[in-house]
C-alpha cells in the first residue's frame, strides 16, 4: 500500500514543481515513488527534464515517473471488456470495435486515472504515488468517485432490481459493469451486497478517507485571488472526505523575490524579507491551523533547497479530520473551512444527510445507530458543522 | 445564435483576466455578451469584482455573468428526467430519488456545462458567450463530445440493436436517452437515424466547427513552459476540431514589465523594451500563422487598454481551418500544429479514418464519396497531415 499524495492550488502558483519536488523528497528518503502526471501536457516534463511517457520509466535513484495517457488506458480498459464479454454474453455486442477506434468523453480521463492510480498501489512497487493531476474541481471530482458512486449504487440497486427495467436487464448488465470496474463478478449476484465491485469502492472510499494512506496538500502564492481558489479547494477537498495536510506557500512567484534579487542595498534587502514575513504571516493565518511551508524559487536544477522546505507528509494526520462521528453524543462534526454560513446547505430529502458545499454534494453514510434518524439540529461554527441526532 | 469563444492556455497565465476583457469589448460593440464561468472558485468573481451566481446576472450594460453550478444544473436535469420516466415508464424507478440528493461525478461537470451553453444559446438572448472554462484538456473534452458521442452511437447503434441485449432493452432505454440529452424522441424508433438526439449532436458538431460559430483563442505569457502548453492546446483544438483564431500574450506576468516600472533611466527602459520586443517575435514565430495580439497589465479597474489590445473575435475564421476535405482530389487535410510526426498516428481499424495526437483521438466521418475507401497514402509535413484515398 503506498501513500497517495496530491496538491490542489490555482494554476500558476507551482503545483507541478512542489509535486516534483515532494517525489524527490520521498525518493531521497528511501522510498520507492511513482510521479504520475495526468494528460500529455508537457509541461510535466519541461519542468523535470526529463520526457515521460505512458508506461513508467526510471527518472533516478527510488524515482519513477508516468504520465496517464487516457486514450491509451481506454484501449487497454476495452481489450478486458472484450474478454469479458466473450465469456458472459451468448451474443458479443463490441466485440468488433477495436480499442483503438474509441474517442475520449469526458469523465474518462478521472475514471481511467484513479483506476491506474488503484492499479499501481496494489502492485505494491511503490512507497508513494505522487499524483500531478489538474489540481482544481477535477482532481477532487475523481477522487470523490468511490464515494460518490457507492452511494448511486446503494441508492438505486434496490430501487433499480425490483424495477422492470431492471428484472429484464440484470442479466446482461453484470458483466459489463464488471469490466468497466476491471473486476471479475464470479457469480455473484447483482443484489448482493457483498460483490467485489463494492468492495472495490469501499476500499477507494477507505483510501480516501485516511490521512495514512492519502493526503492533499495546498500550494498557493502571495496573491490574493490564489490565495482564495486554495481555500476554496480546502474546503471542497473535505467535502470528498479528503484530508488536507497542510499549505506549501511557493515564494518562487511572489514579486518580493525578485526585489530582493535586484535590490542595491542592504536596507532594501531587508524591507523584501520584511514584506515576505508579512505576507506568511497573513497565509498563516488564513489557513490556521495548518501548517504553512514556505518553498522557495528553484535556481536551475538545483531541488535540494526546495525538497528541504517541504513538510514531512507522514504527518498529513495532524490535520483536522474532514468527519468525525460521535455515536455517543449522537453527533457528526464535518470540517468545512472557507465557506461560511450560508454556503453550506444541509438537508434531509433521502434516506440520507445530505451536505451541500463548494459544488460537491455529499451523502453522509451513517453507522447503524445513527442511520436514518431525523436531524434534530444542527449549527455552523468556527469551520465545523455540527449535525445532531 | 451566438458567437461562443473560450481561452486555453497553462493555468496562472491570465485566461480569466482575458475573458474577462473579451467580454467587456464584445459588450462595449453594442454585442448582448455572457460571461460564463465553470464551477464555484472564487477567483472569477474575484478578478471581475462582482460576485457571480449560478443564475445569470447584469454586470454592466449589455453584458451579464453567470457560473454555473454543478450540483444546481444537475438538480435540474434530474426534475426533467423524472416527468419524462413518469410519462414513459409503467413503473418508474427514479421518482423517489430527489434531486437534492445527487453527488457529482466526473464528467457531470462538462457535460451540464455544455448543456447549459446550448440552452443559452438556443434562448437567443445573446450575441456572444463568453465560457470561462478550466481552458485546458478538460475543456477541449466538453467541447469534442458532440463529436465523440456522435461516433459512439454512429458504431454502436446498430451492434446493439441487433444484439440480444439491445433487443430486449430498447423500450427501455428511449426515453431515459432523451431525458439525458434534454430531447422528447417521441415515437422514434431507436434505430432511425433522423431522431433528435442525432440532431442535437449534430447542431453541436456544427457549432463546434464553424468559426463563426465558434473560436478557441490562446492565452501565453513569455514563459516557455507557458508557450509549449499552449502550443499542445493548440493541437489538440485541432483534433477535435475547434478552430484556434489566435494567441493573447500576456504581457502582465512578464518580468521585464516590472523591470521596465523599475527602471531609473532611460536606456534601462529601452532595454526592457528590446527584451519584450524578442519575446513577441519568439512567440509570434512560434505560434506562426496565428496573429499575435500583445494584452498589457491591467491597472486596477481599468479594463480598457486591455480591451483594445484584444483582437476582432469575428475574425477567427482566417486562421487555418482544422479540416478540409477535398472530395475532387480524394484528400483530407488536417491541420495538427504543435505536434511532430510521430506524435500523429493514423489507423484504419474500423470503418473510420481514426487520427490520434496529443491523448484525443478523432474519428474522420467522410462524405460517401470516400467513405469506406481504404487510405491509399498519408503524409505529414508542415503541420499538415495529408490522407490520400
Amino acid at each position: 500500500m503506498s501513500l497517495i499524495l496530491t496538491f490542489l492550488g490555482k494554476g500558476g502558483t507551482g503545483r507541478t514543481t512542489v509535486a516534483i519536488a515532494a517525489a524527490k523528497q520521498l525518493a531521497s528518503q528511501g522510498k520507492r515513488v511513482l510521479l504520475a502526471g495526468q494528460g500529455s501536457d508537457p509541461a510535466m516534463s519541461a519542468i523535470l527534464g526529463a520526457t515521460l511517457g505512458p508506461d513508467p520509466q526510471e527518472i533516478s535513484t527510488n524515482l519513477q515517473g508516468v504520465q496517464f495517457h487516457t486514450a491509451q488506458l481506454l484501449e487497454r480498459s476495452w481489450e478486458e471488456l472484450k474478454k469479458l464479454e466473450a465469456q458472459y454474453l451468448r451474443t458479443p455486442i463490441v466485440k468488433e470495435v477495436f480499442g483503438q477506434e474509441l474517442g475520449v468523453l469526458p469523465g474518462m480521463d478521472s475514471a481511467l486515472g484513479l483506476n491506474a492510480i488503484r492499479e499501481y498501489d496494489a502492485a505494491g512497487k511503490y512507497d508513494a504515488i505522487v499524483y500531478d493531476g489538474t489540481g482544481d474541481q477535477t482532481t477532487l471530482r475523481m477522487l470523490g468517485m468511490p464515494e460518490i458512486l457507492s452511494w448511486y449504487i446503494r441508492r438505486f440497486r434496490n430501487l433499480f432490481i425490483n424495477s422492470d427495467l431492471g428484472k429484464t436487464i440484470s442479466p446482461f448488465i453484470q458483466p459489463v459493469t464488471s469490466a468497466v470496474l476491471n473486476v471479475n463478478w464470479g457469480e455473484d449476484n447483482f443484489a448482493q451486497p457483498t460483490n467485489q465491485v463494492n468492495n472495490l469502492l469501499d476500499q477507494g472510499k477507505d483510501a480516501v478517507a485516511n490521512p495514512h494512506r492519502m493526503a492533499a496538500y495546498l500550494v498557493s502564492t502571495g496573491d490574493p485571488v490564489a490565495i482564495a481558489t486554495a481555500k476554496y479547494l480546502w474546503g471542497s477537498a473535505q467535502q470528498i472526505g479528503l484530508t488536507v495536510g497542510g499549505v506549501i506557500l511557493n515564494q518562487a512567484t511572489m514579486p518580493d523575490t525578485t526585489a530582493a534579487e535586484t535590490a542595491q542595498n542592504l536596507e532594501q534587502v531587508y524591507q523584501t524579507f520584511d514584506r515576505e514575513a508579512a505576507v506568511t504571516d497573513s497565509v498563516t493565518s488564513e489557513f490556521a491551523p495548518l501548517a504553512v511551508s514556505v518553498m522557495p524559487a528553484r535556481s536551475g536544477g538545483n531541488w535540494q533547497p526546495l525538497m528541504a522546505a517541504l513538510p514531512d507528509f507522514r504527518q498529513a494526520y495532524r490535520a483536522p479530520k474532514p468527519i468525525e462521528i460521535d455515536i455517543p453524543a449522537r453527533q457528526v462534526r464535518l470540517f468545512l473551512p472557507g465557506f461560511d454560513k450560508k454556503q453550506v446547505k444541509l438537508t434531509q430529502y433521502g434516506p440520507e444527510v445530505t451536505i451541500e458545499a463548494g459544488d460537491q454534494r455529499r451523502n453522509i453514510f451513517l453507522p447503524p445507530q445513527l442511520s436514518g434518524q431525523p436531524v434534530k439540529g444542527a449549527k455552523f461554527q468556527n469551520s465545523y458543522l455540527t449535525i445532531s441526532f
